[in-house]
């Protein structure tokens, strides 16, 4: 019986970008949030997390490679997150054979269950670099949900064991647009995400990260959260009176295909996601004076447009995430590579990800936004879009650990 | 009888800063604020404005100059102050003599009541350069409001005048820390400013004005006030159900020398303000990143000295008003003045107003506060302090206008 063997699995999971903000818990442990949120999952060409797992009954402990870096796995959301898979594996339908039928179809025939008691060593690497702000969190814990629940056999909802990780990687388990209701069981079981529509719901969806360079060290979310609950004044009446109602418009936009009210929501709850921030005492600041130039030339093109034709988001920290459509994709680029000029050293790859062309804006627009351009106040351009969810791969190169659990030279 | 000469007055009135943030109107035209706000009047040997009325028979038309230049004197704010000014003189008492033996008491002997019939000559000017976010506005209109007081003889209760003028204006009509009571009144009368307590009551608080290099162009108060009241989510919830409280505990404070009390307040209620404008949409920036790098001394500060002895507020612009008192004035002072180096040009002039001398900060402080100096950030540093309300003033040296009702040369 295969179970004297090892076995391994690789996948890969999105990043996601909120568009209403999750922001403070009511339950740290389990982290359970205020209120309930709404984020685009974006394509894995651009960003992504890769996580192999493998699993033996010849290992003596879990391990953990982040990055190539081996880390302990005793940070305590890591094991919630193991303890939480385990215990479903381990109350896995009983029908072996019906299962591995299933295990064969769905996936591949190398492919087999490790039982939960079986130890595992975990390798887990991003496509794009870490601490630039864009939330490796939830893609990383939401792949190695994702990879574990394969590994182990979970069936079912699992946005749930990737909560456990990071609140926000509960969003990264499906592509598209997803909603993360906030729920109303003490033990969570009702807090899940769930997908309001796929990536091919809306092909048009454009998203440009603007990475900011930044000197300030941010206060982590999970400690500005904890301050905002604690000291904010506004807090709990955004999240309980304001924030369900914005998810309903959100939501109807996205289903409409309403760019320019999906837009406005997405502007107003980013802003009021950053008023806490700064209602909070002592105030948490993520956004810097590049960060406000990008939201005036983006307020500004819409006023020139006579119409709301791009919007933005920030997460904690000051890097932009500028929304628009195809339609308007390479002129919004063209206007902010204009006013946002790449050191002349790395204006090779200062625009990245989907190939677009850069339409130089109209001396009249220039005019219209009337402000100097800033050479070198981004590092760089990423260019993206909505994206599917997570992803098992069947590529033996695309390992990050060989069979024997230990990473390759 | 005097009718037939003119009647000249000249008064000065001080800057206020609001430590309860007046944000937001409920009747635009009357300026009748949507919450109640408290304020520090500042001290005129720093800050005032001095307002020259001249009326007489003979004058055809009002006039007015400001800052030795001629303006139109049809200014709407401007007119509803010399109406309601005019209005109310037209029903004071008619016992004339016994009025005019109050006025030689109160005044002096060259004064006399002007009839609301003639027409005036004012000329006004600050002490301190308009447009620096100083808060002008507040002190001129004030000082119009006491100075034509005087002039037509009008008694009782003078800051609605102030307010028809500009909101803020009327709690420049009285020295100390000045309450104005947003009032339920349709027509205004009971939103009136009252003194909390005198200046004298709490000689050891201290002021530091900070002014702030920026580039930003600022959305005028007026305008942002009516742009969060139409936009912003989170403003009816802190006029009505959050600044009732926090004004109970500011006056509290005060009335207990509880400086830091007052000073966290200040410093909430500030950050509340400026959140409120970032939730307005488009949002409204006021604060820059110098004025950021000032907070975040300010806690260090506290932080290092595991007490609050220095707090901040901001009005609609980034200057600091930073709160301290007589204690920690040349600590705090020295630590302002390394962290924010003048220009090694300007360092003559860089502290201003009340003497004081600046210890420079021990490296442990320098330490604990982790970050680096900015040099050229401010362009300068006011110390100042809690002052008297509106003053006549009776040395002829001091008008700004000849008898004859035009400018002195």
């Amino acid at each position: 019986m295969a179970e004297t063997s090892s076995v391994r699995i690789t996948c890969t999971a999105p990043v996601n970008i909120a568009i209403i903000k999750y922001w403070g818990k009511r339950d740290e442990e389990l982290i359970l949030p205020l209120n309930s949120s709404l984020s685009i999952s974006l394509h894995q060409d651009q960003l992504k997390s890769t996580t192999t797992a493998v699993a033996s009954p010849a290992f003596s402990e879990d391990k953990l490679w982040l990055n190539g870096q081996e880390k302990s796995v005793q940070e305590s959301r890591l094991q919630a997150l193991l303890h939480e898979v385990r215990r479903r594996a381990a109350k896995r339908p009983l029908e072996d054979v019906q299962r591995e039928e299933e295990v064969v179809e769905s996936v591949n025939s190398e492919h087999r269950l490790a039982p939960p008691s079986w130890h595992v060593h975990i390798s887990s690497k991003n496509n794009f670099p870490t601490g630039a702000g864009l939330a490796s969190s939830a893609s990383g814990y939401a792949c190695l949900a994702f990879t574990l629940a394969q590994l182990f056999g979970v069936r079912g909802e699992l946005s749930g064991i990737a909560r456990r990780g990071s609140g926000s990687a509960c969003r990264s388990m499906y592509g598209g647009v997803v909603r993360w209701t906030h729920g109303e069981q003490a033990d969570g079981a009702d807090s899940i995400a769930v997908q309001v529509i796929p990536e091919s719901y809306w092909p048009e969806l454009r998203v440009f990260i603007l990475v900011v360079s930044d000197l300030q060290k941010a206060v982590s979310s999970s400690e500005g959260m904890r301050r905002s609950v604690a000291t904010s004044r506004l807090l709990q009446h955004r999240a309980t009176v304001l924030v369900p109602e914005l998810l309903r418009k959100a939501e109807a936009a996205v289903k409409a295909h309403d760019f320019p009210a999906f837009s406005q929501l997405a502007m107003c709850d980013s802003n009021q996601l950053h008023a806490i921030c700064l209602d909070t005492h002592p105030p948490i600041f993520y956004l810097n004076d590049t960060s406000r130039q990008i939201m005036r030339l983006v307020h500004a093109y819409n006023q020139a447009c006579a119409e709301i034709r791009a919007g933005y988001t920030f997460d904690a920290g000051p890097n932009a995430f500028v929304l628009t459509t195809a339609r308007d994709a390479s002129k919004l680029l063209g206007l902010i590579a204009h006013f946002f000029p790449p050191q002349t050293s790395n204006s090779k790859r200062y625009i990245r990800g989907l190939p677009l062309t850069t339409d130089p804006p109209s001396l009249e627009l220039q005019c219209a936004l009337g402000f100097e351009p800033q050479p070198n106040a981004l590092h760089y351009i990423l260019c993206t879009r909505p994206g599917p969810g997570p992803q098992c791969i069947f590529d033996n190169e695309a390992h990050l650990l060989n069979i024997d659990g230990l990473p390759g030279n």
